[in-house]
């Protein structure tokens, strides 16, 4: 666009080219490497997630890949779209999981280590990418909700750690989840008092004996995603160990992809928790000097 | 991705490679040619234009251009995210005359065959787009608002036809229209029953002799997008004609880029309308066969 001769290789701090990839409507920006992230990088971050004027994304992928022994490992650096870390996103850890696979030319099993610890994950010939999180899941406590509308959600609320704090909010009996107004709801609850972090929120009807719809406000994003892959982990944690739902777990998200969590529950832990789902492909990107 | 020998230049019967363009923060698809759009393309257009699973925009534009003499004569088929045509969109009729512009090599005045007739464009040094808009503008007549939120808006609206029909409501003295909840408001006034074809419907605040704030809530994206130009255009006429101000206009849009809008008034005619603001390249991107 300049003509001033060779283009930089990056723009605002980040790789010129990048792979936009999708699990279960959760969408990310992917580079090929880690980079140092400051101020300047979390600036463009944000511009470039911002949906309208950049790309437009849920968050950036940072990838690098090195063999250990006959394992692949995986490096992943994750941020949200207003340009902060967090400790683990799952649906960036699948996308991450496949991205790494197919750059390596090989499916199979790998690792992914993330800011909540070393995640074994498996690339499946179809595309889909199961992930086996790293520590049980227990419930922590119940918090109250704030339901300006005025009865659509359960009075209480499932506090818990899927790797970043999230609540988990039923409907009330009777009540869609997919008529809740999530824009109105999440935000009070998303800044719960009694939770000094804030959480992601979930909110899920119950479907069938092993069925769950579920819509999720995002921290970091501030706004509704169609999906949230450690919020579905946690809404089936919960529906499994207080509701009496039975793993696996299939759970519609916004996007209409299905995500399936499986666990054990021993007592009042999950164990040997997974999610299976997708991690699309869906194009490769080059950024204008114009791109900011 | 299916190792199956050299990849089709289509996917979903559009072509492979595209570029995301943004104009005030109304982002497009755009394509260097013109195709025949039935339900198949449809199809793909909406699920393309998805943001989360597809690669996300508003619309949807095929560019075509052609020399008439010394001028370039681009044409334009645009379409919404919905996978409908319509007549005029004006930031995608901005973004497609840059486009056709920087392909020609070609910076200077060119003219853009819209469904709304001839629209002459003028590319800009620093990208900027200025584009005559083909006929007068009058105010067509006054419709009765629906306000659930309660004195939020003025009780009456206007309605007005800028290539596609289009409902001005200003927002009641002491509101800003930032506060406003347009998720809520612009449904019922988007289908307003006094109007058979729906309309656009742009929200305004009143700013100064010649500012206003605008916020648009579209008719085929069936949303609030960052800016709908030619809501834009509309919201500035009627501020002209029945509320006392003074053309060229300035409208700051939900993108925080502004759009300028200049015309004589003559009676109850705006004529001589132009628009002028940005229309950025934001990337280059190349579908995968996974994109739908």
């Amino acid at each position: 666009m300049t003509g001033a001769g060779r283009a930089s290789w990056r723009v605002g701090g980040l790789p010129r080219t990048f792979t936009k990839m999708s699990g279960a409507g959760n969408d990310f920006l992917v580079f090929g490497r880690k980079l140092p992230v400051g101020p300047r990088e979390a600036e463009t971050i944000r511009r470039l997630c911002r949906r309208g004027t950049g790309i437009g994304a849920d968050g950036v992928l940072f990838v690098s890949r090195r063999e250990r022994g006959a394992k692949l490992v995986v490096d992943l650096d994750y941020f949200n779209a207003d340009g902060g870390p967090a400790r683990f996103c799952a649906n960036g850890t699948r996308c991450a999981a496949r991205f790494a696979a197919r750059a390596a030319g090989a499916e199979g099993p790998l690792t992914v280590r993330t800011g909540w610890g070393e995640i074994p994950a498996q690339v499946r010939e179809d595309g889909n990418v199961t992930l086996s999180l790293p520590e049980p899941i227990a419930l922590d406590r119940e918090v109250p909700t704030f339901d300006p509308a005025g009865r659509v959600l359960e009075p209480s609320a499932a506090f818990l750690t899927v790797g970043v704090p999230h609540l988990v909010v039923f409907a009330a009996e009777g009540v869609e989840v997919e008529t809740l107004d999530v824009a109105s709801l999440g935000p009070p609850l998303r800044r719960h008092p009694d939770l000094p972090s804030g959480a992601n929120v979930s909110f899920v009807s119950l479907r069938g004996a092993s069925r769950l719809s579920v819509r999720s406000f995002e921290r970091g994003v501030e706004a509704e995603t169609l999906s949230c892959g450690s919020g579905v982990v946690a809404a089936a944690v919960v529906s499994g160990l207080s509701r009496g739902r039975t793993p696996p777990v299939s759970v519609a998200t916004r996007s209409g992809s299905a995500l399936v969590v499986d666990f054990r529950v021993e007592g009042s832990l999950a164990r040997d928790v997974s999610l299976t789902g997708d991690a699309r492909f869906v194009f490769e990107g080059t950024l204008t000097e114009e791109a900011l």
